[in-house]
């Protein structure tokens, strides 16, 4: 690589992020960069100016294997949506001088589908006006809604420990002989991913939750609360395991059922809570149960200290995928993810047009839940459990896993 | 052992409340007990006729194994509080009878202060009927609020996991370059002793919390808003961490402030919720920040995938001491931890009477907490850092740790 590299993360932080982070710092650094330039808070921090080499923390190999192990944007994030070219020329000649100024040859963004909204028009901007720099998107969310790519990094963390904490309360929940309804609320706006991969504990060791509600499926409260009184006739303790997105058929989010207020994120998402408190005080309302309501809440995205080795090393084989891409030429891409088999499990990294993959979202596919809409299917399990397999080796420092020290402290 | 023996397992479960069983089962057998039963749910199952013979579900070393890293009371759990025997006489005779018609000899129970006022008055009415039946009580509470004894088993698990958790919801918290509170809470009904453990992931790769509320300290919102305040000048990310016991000077507790019902369980305990959401509200309102409520709900007591080892170790420990000092010939005994030394870490066991630890509390010393209230002090972090030492090798099965099969799923 004969010029400098830039590289920035976008949207929600995941476990296994910074990963992908390390993924393009090696690669480019072995493919020659002199300088790999990290865009502080994203896109909207590069606009502001706000920029490290990364070479001046990134110093010793222990503070690269650290790095891989500590959850959430390393660099800083944002919810920033570039605005249209016709709208804000400006902000993309903005930009591209800041690109000149650094000697910027490759431009490297890991984030979700808003994200590669960002890549797609910045490469677009660079073929109108003649710019050699080459833009790649590279894949992340937890929520594994991205279209064109089997599975999304940061996915497999996420799932392995919203598996293992759905046991665990599954456990919990059994220990009195009394009728005790558990509901785990998940992440998953829109799709629901991450609720279905609760069923992953199903086994020999554990009964694995009882129902799973998907927002890809209306939910009918009434049929709920049938389904929870009929199956207390064969087991005391009931955990249900809801996203947080779940609608009734007519559109109304059911988190909507409860008199609190909510936000509005940059992107006009609406952020969601509360699913699941709406859900348990209905059932407390109408049964006799002892109700728990249990929101994973961030730690499902953040909780580095079980995360899936096998995405750890596909979330940075994306990134060194994506700085080699831009090494050979390419530009407007994205880094998809191609499943090669599960027995044995494999993949390949391929390209596809980012503009393909911008803005969409991806649902868990209707023949991947069952009949009654309230679980999921062999092959959605199949599915994922090759994602949260393997362990990887934590550092431990006075008891905790350690994280590499934030580069600025002060400025976050 | 000449005699059959007999275990129960009561309260709220832990992490390694199963380590103790184990401890208990396997140095019965190792002193020559024929049979050693476990009550279904504690004591309200025996009471009931429910017991198994252990040795049924225990059969080889990998059931044992799996056993000390299975979350949550084995056996099964109850909250009864046994009636005072001159109200109930009745009950004792009953109790007496079958463990006469089992031919027991030792009586263990495994639970925090509530339990051992059971221990204390099976073990007083067994000297008032001459019964030769020996009860020892058996240390266990994630609370950490146990009279006379340094530490309780299942503490040490909780604080790791909150720890380790609170560290990652800091990462994560600071993603963005914004103004962001998140509240976590954490459990601890009058004692801080869990909420001021995530002071433990404060070091060179972490802040820690910025303020730390325990229910020790009245609560004043006014002091908190300001506080947090003037946090901000120097910082925009603010993670607080607050017990969901704490209390206005007033004696109201901080999560009535909203609207939200709550139960009371059998020995009449507030069951608290809401604290993190109530406060989260406040600051919404009052500021700009993005504010998120985190719980860590049941989790905190149940995360045996980062149990800690010392933790396992010592619950393992009280097991075996309890079946010691009955086959010595005590009764009316409850196993105390007391720490010998923190360089090098260790502890022992010693023997206190059941009846000074029933229905007792132990609060947060008022010196290990800061002089404005919102921190613990360096003693505190002193005192629970060993206990959150070490980890535990976990047999994965299918991407999640193994859990021993229940022994009978249709009755829970």
């Amino acid at each position: 690589m004969t010029r400098n590299v830039i590289v920035g993360q976008s949207g929600g932080p995941t476990a296994v992020i910074n990963s992908t982070l390390c993924g393009v710092y090696e690669t480019a650094k072995a493919l020659g960069a002199k300088i790999v330039y990290g865009m502080v808070h994203g896109i909207e921090g590069l606009i502001n100016g706000e920029y490290i080499n990364m070479s001046d923390y990134l110093k010793t190999e222990e503070d690269l294997e650290l790095l891989k192990r500590t959850p959430s944007a390393y660099l800083g994030s944002c919810r920033y949506k570039l605005p249209r070219m016709s709208d804000s020329p400006q902000v993309f000649k903005d930009i591209f001088e800041t690109l000149k100024k650094l000697d910027i040859g490759y431009f490297f963004y890991i984030g979700g589908n808003d994200s590669m909204d960002t890549i797609d028009q910045l490469s677009r901007y660079a073929r109108e006006t003649d710019s050699s720099i080459k833009f790649i998107g590279v894949p992340k969310t937890v929520d594994n809604d991205l279209v064109l790519i089997d599975h999304t990094p940061g996915f497999g963390s996420a799932a392995k420990f919203i598996a293992t904490a759905t046991k665990e309360v599954i456990r919990d929940n059994r220990v009195n002989d009394i009728d005790a309804v558990t509901i785990i609320e998940v992440m998953g706006r829109d799709a629901g991913w991450l609720t279905g991969s609760t069923a992953i504990c199903r086994g020999d060791d554990s009964d694995g939750p009882d129902f799973i509600y998907l927002p890809e499926i209306p939910f009918d409260i009434d049929e709920f609360l049938e389904s929870i009184s009929k199956k207390q006739k064969e087991k005391r303790s009931i955990v249900v395991a809801v996203s947080e997105g779940i609608k009734t058929k007519d559109g109304k989010y059911v988190c909507d059922y409860s008199s609190s207020s909510r936000g509005i994120d940059a992107f006009g998402h609406k952020q969601l809570t509360g699913t699941a408190r709406v859900l348990g005080d209905i059932v407390a309302e109408k049964t006799n149960n002892k109700v728990r309501a249990i929101e994973f809440s961030s730690l499902q995205r953040c909780a580095a200290h079980i995360m899936s080795k096998t995405d750890m090393e596909e979330a940075y084989l994306v990134g060194k995928a994506a700085v080699e891409a831009a090494n050979d030429g390419y530009t407007g891409k994205f880094v998809s993810i191609k499943r090669l088999g599960n027995d044995p499990y494999g993949v390949t990294t391929e390209l596809v047009d980012v503009s393909a993959v911008a803005n969409l979202k991806k649902d868990v596919p209707r023949n991947w839940i069952n009949e009654e809409g309230n679980y999921v299917t062999d092959e959605f399990i199949e599915y994922v459990l090759p994602l949260i397999q393997g362990e990887v080796e934590q550092f431990y420092y006075r008891g905790t896993p350690k994280h590499i020290p934030s580069f600025d402290p002060s400025k976050q």
